[in-house]
Order: C-alpha cells, then structure tokens, then sequence
C-alpha cells in the first residue's frame, strides 16, 4: 500500500563537507515517485517542523540543487535541539496538518536518536508516517557503518594540513601541535597519519580519546623524538581524557558550555593547545612550540573534499527515499564495506544505532597508544577519495665540505 | 664580462605555498649558463653557508625538481638568523672557497635586509659577488611591489576557509572569529572578503592592523550585525594593536617569545581568539561564540594553491637567476602589474626594499575601519588564481503556513 503524502526532509547536528550531498540525493529521488504531493525541506532541523518553516523544494531546480549537493555545510541549516514528547506532539500536529508523511533526517548518533523518539511517538500517536535516519558525522563515530559520510573529506582536511604542518615543521624546526575534533571517537585525529611519507615525517605521535591522556607519558614521548629528529609534529583529538575519564579541556575551562545533548563545547577554542605548548616550553625547555586549533575549518572547509565520501553521501540519501518509498519501513542507512575499494547500503532498525557511539577499534591504535596501525592506513586510504596530493623532497646530494672538513 | 663561479640559492624566513616555485625557477634557469660550474643550495637560509651545507642541485632530476616546485614550505629548510658583520665574513669565508659568485635569497623584508647586509659586506671585503633578493611573503608586505609571491595561496586559503566558516555559522548561528596571520599588514585578513557573495554573507566584520583596534567599538559592531543577521563572522588580523600601538595578543600573553628580528610570536596561539570570544560571550551575552586561529594551515596547506600565485613565483625565480647572468647586477626583483591582468618584473636597488613594510593603502580599507572596499576585491581577485570557488543556496520558495497563521 503506497503512503501518499509529503515528504519532510531535515539536517541536524554540525554540519559537514557532503551533507548536502544526501539532501540532494533524497530530494530528487523522491521527486520522481507519483504518491509524493510534495518534496520540503524543514529549516533548522526539528525547530523548522514546530514553527512551520518548510522550504517547497519541488519548486527547486535541479541545476541549483547540484550546486548546493557541492557546497559544504547544511544548506537547510541546523539545530542540536532534541525534542521530548512534547515537542513530538507539536511535530505531529504541524506535520498532520500538512499531510506529511515521510521524514527524512540526516545527521549523526544524536540526530538518529531524534529519528528514534519521533517515529516511536508517531507509533504512539497512530500517525501513519515512515522516518529514516541517514548518516553524517565528520566523528566517524556511528556504529554498524564502516565509516560515515562527512569523515571523508575531514579526514582528507586533517590529513593536507599535517601534510603541510610537517613541512613548515621541517623547515622551521621545533614542535607543532595540531588539535583535531573527535569527543570520544579519534578517527579524525587518526587520519593525519596519511600526511606520513619518509619514515622521519609527521605527525610522529598521535593522541586519541580511546587511551587515556598522561602528561608524563606525552612529556617523554615528545623527548624521545625532538631527540632524535630534532623536531616533533603531533596530532591530538581535542577529546582525549585523563584516567578519571575527565577531558583535559574541560579541566582548563572554568566556564563549561554545555549543548542540550549534554557535551561539553570544545572546538572553538585554542586552550588545549595553549596548554600543551606551554607545558613543552617549561618542562622540556624548547623554545619553538606551535599549536593550531583545526577547528571548525576541518568540517566545512571549501573545495577540500574526497569524490568517494561525495559519491556515498549521494547515494546514502538515494537509499534513504527508495527504502521508504518501494519498501514502506523506517530505519537507519548503515555504510558496510564489501570490497576494496566498495561498499553497500543496508537499513537497520533505528534503536541499533541511535545514541549509541562508536570507537576505533584495538587494531587500529599502537600498543604506546601514541600512534596508529597500517591496518587503520588501510582502512583510511579509499575515504579520502582520488587525486590525494603528495609532499616530495629534494634528494641531490650534498656537496663535499671544504672549509670545515 | 662573465663572473664564472658557483651559484648558492637559500630560502630564508616563514615558509609559503609557492616558495618552492621560486627555487625551482632559480635552479632551473642557472643550469642553463655555462659560466655557472655548480647550483648549490644552502640548508636552512644562511646557516646553511656558515656550516658549509650545501646541497648540489646540478644533480637533482628535472622531474624532481618539478615535484619539489608544487610542494609547500621551503625545501631547502628555512632561517630566522640575520647575519652581523662577523656573520658576514664568516659566510664569505665559506663561499671563496667554494668559489661561490652568485646568492639568490628568496625571502620576505627581513631576508631582504639579510642580502643586502651580505651584499654590502662582499663589496667591503672586495669579494666579486652578485646577490639578488627574491620575494616572497604570505603578509604581502613588500614595498614597491604590487603584490608578493605566497600571498595570493594563502589568500585563497583564508578566502575558502571563511566561505566554509560563513556556511557553518549560517547552519548553526551565533558568532564566528578567524584570526589570521599579518603582523603590521592586513592584506591576508583582508582576503577573507572574497568569502562573500551574498550580501548578507559573511565575513561581516574585518579588522586589519592598519587601524587601531578598541574593544568598545569592536563589541558594538558585533552588536549591529548579531541584531540584523542574527549571527556574525569575523575576520582579524593577529597583529591588530590598541591606540598606544601595542598589540592586543602581546598585551595577553605573559612570557613574551621574540625572534632574532625583535618579532613578538603571534601564530600558533589561541590566546587572542579565546580572549576575544570571552568578551563577546560576557559583554553582549551571546552565547555560541566560536574563534579559530588559522596559524600554519594558511601557509602550507597543501593543495591550496593559486595558479597565478605558483607561475608568478616561478618567474621571480627564474628572472633573479637572468638578471644576475645576463645583466651581472644586483637587486631584489618587484612585481608591477601592468593590465587587469598582467604583471612584469622588475630589478631595483636592495635597499629600497629591505627591512621596509608595506601597509594597506587606505582606499582599500572602508572609513569605519572594519571592512574593505570594492577596490580592494578588485586588486585582489586575479591573485587568488582560476577554479576559484563558490557556494551556493537552496532558493526555492518557502511553504505556506497552515497551523501558525
């Protein structure tokens, strides 16, 4: 039995270089499928469905539409608002009155928890409605996908600034840190390791939020380098903890800001890397100590993007309209992999994925805990898509001395 | 008559995106003159000389070379030491017996000023010695010129950075500061104007080092965006200075790191974007205030590079080398632009040019003192090079309302 009705498709959390990408690929699926009255796109996520704000996107050409799938961000802006029950009941009473009858939202673990609450209050209120969670998360952190749409060109971010940071670091000398997002997942952080060429090439110590933070252990690490390189380049996720499982950031903060999902904020603030490059200066009495921030440069930069996470964003919001629209069920788009390089789409059940976070797995971390595997290499490479930029030295020879021979 | 002998080619000062471009100009250029017995390049600017370590670029491949030119930083690493007299003699030394005859120096206004100490301490000690400066800044300070070599990647850098920046502070609201490098010239914060292209896009406010900075007036214009838009991004150079002329980040920094030049560290900091967000989240009471420092990205990202800015810097390199050879003269090589868009080169004296910085002009720098003028965009556009890109929105008309009438 075909549901005929409209379609609500919507973007929640931070935004991501290939969000729009899934929007895209939903809107002109769904576009082509006579039981569809309309195609809208609400305005700030959920906030858009409560104060009506819907966005006629039948009325879109599909010119422009392309143009958007290629700008990075949430061209239907964004929330982090997580409506309860009540919210639920206003949603429905807005969506009731304009006959909409499938919801498309794209976003990470708390955007498919949000999925979650509405289609089981639907279910409560006997609305008749089909909601489909679509992956996106520059984190990587959604389980039961081998990787998430938006990691991709992240990763390729972090992994050409460290390309580049390690140069600048060979020609000035001394130690560059480099803080990367990742609250409790560090596959971002991880993907600076494709910056590594020559053996001697940063980053040469990477920091995770999977091993717990020391600051000795960090102290001696960066020693054994500086030592023997006499310079040091370093990634560190700006979620790493203590052993108490306490972020070394928010130990810094006095002001915690804390969103309505409960995380605390930290990008967008340089005070991890302050920290870290003063307590280098002090206690290992080098001079040179630079820290850059990433910050929200590595999830919306322009033109920096991998064709493969392009291409699966695509296809992800593809899927999430052919699920619901030949299949009639609700679910959550899951990525597998199925060979190298390719993968598949499946639909999950909302519960298996909502909330619910995904780490880098044991094999893909050092025993140090400072570093990551080939195994992770090889899982990385195919994300970052095509045409990956590569550093290259000069190799002549010296010539012989003269003077002091 | 020809002045037979060794060439010696340095790379001195902040790395660039094209600085490589410049050496490889050079080197390529100098194989060509059979009175040249050898292309050395010096390891780590004029360090390099005093510890004779010199690599023989006759022996690198062409193909190499060629890679070696589209890769950032400096390949033949870099030097913030400026040489005394002592300094000088020692070089001289070192470069007789080699029978070194000719030193391309590519650097900024300090390296300038490094080449013309040396040039004047060869003529001094009667040392047959042709020294030509090549430019090269991401500040685009150097006078006379009509731009400088690095500046116009970095600028492109810092223009796709807020374009993304502008997109993500559309998604999520609230307030958006990128602090970016520029230590007495605006000309890289200034960039980031190329990020605009609807009106009400931003970056909506710019602060440039050429006018002073006061934080009453900087929080009411905040203000005035944040009422209109609901949001605001930001874009301010690190150097920006209060009206006794002290910079604002040396003001909050405690322990004070000066280089050999008597320059104060400005990147590799949060400091001045974290003091900057706390008094907007305290004075005007807006909550989401976000800041980034660009620090290194914005010099050696890889893969962020302006066309015009790469084959321009090959040409200064390749011109310094045709001067020396076929004119036997002395000088830092300028760029005028002669045609919208056009650039020649020209040779003068190295005094004109070094230990000099060049400001904004004030026709580019609006009468508030917190934006550019279409002038500006106007000179800046060709530098940043061609597949420049753009962001795009969803147009398509907004739904009727139905329950919220």
């Amino acid at each position: 039995m075909k549901l005929t009705g409209k379609i609500l498709i919507a973007q929640g959390g931070g935004p991501t270089a290939v969000i729009n990408q899934s929007m895209v690929g939903a809107v002109l699926e769904s576009r082509k499928f006579s039981q569809i009255t309309k195609v809208y796109g609400a305005i700030k996520g959920v906030e858009g469905i409560i104060n009506e704000n819907f966005m006629d996107l039948t009325m879109e050409t599909t010119n422009n539409l392309e143009k958007v799938a290629v700008t990075p961000s949430s061209a239907l802006l964004s929330t982090r608002v997580k409506p309860d029950e009540a919210y639920c009941k206003e949603m429905f009473h807005v969506m009731k009155a304009h006959n909409i009858r499938y919801f498309f939202y794209i976003g990470g673990n708390d955007s498919a928890d949000t999925v979650r609450i509405v289609n089981e209050s639907a279910i409560k209120a006997n609305y008749q409605f089909r909601a489909i969670h679509i992956p996106k998360t520059v984190d990587n952190d959604l389980v039961l996908n081998d990787h998430t749409p938006g990691y991709g060109s992240a990763a390729r971010f972090v992994s050409q600034a460290f390309m580049g940071a390690n140069l600048d670091n060979i020609a000035m000398g001394g130690i560059y840190i480099g803080i990367v997002m990742g609250r409790h997942a560090g596959f971002l952080a991880a993907a600076s390791v494709l910056a590594k060429k020559y053996p001697d090439d940063g980053p040469h110590l990477i920091y995770l939020p999977e091993r717990t933070f020391c600051i000795e252990n960090f102290l001696s690490d960066v020693k054994n380098i500086y030592d023997k390189h006499g310079r040091c380049v370093i990634a560190i996720s700006e979620g790493v903890c203590d052993e108490k499982g306490d972020t070394i950031i928010s130990q810094l903060s006095k002001e915690k800001e804390v969103d309505q999902h409960g995380n605390v904020q930290l990008s967008g603030t340089g005070v991890l890397g302050d920290l870290l490059s003063n307590t280098i200066k002090k206690r290992l009495n080098i001079k040179r100590v630079r820290a850059d921030t990433f910050g929200y440069l590595q999830r919306s930069f322009m033109d920096v993007v991998s064709d493969v996470d392009q291409q699966e964003a695509r296809e992800v919001g593809e899927k999430a309209a052919q699920y619901a629209l030949w299949n009639n069920v609700d679910g959550s788009i899951v990525i597998k992999r199925t060979g190298f390089y390719s993968v598949d789409y499946e639909l999950v059940n909302l519960s298996e994925v909502a909330g619910k976070t995904k780490l880098m797995p044991d094999s893909f971390i050092n025993e140090k805990g400072n570093g990551v595997t080939d195994a992770f290499k090889f899982y990385l490479r195919p994300l970052v898509g095509s045409r990956f930029p590569a550093a290259h030295r000069l190799r002549a020879p010296m010539a012989d001395k003269i003077v002091n021979v």
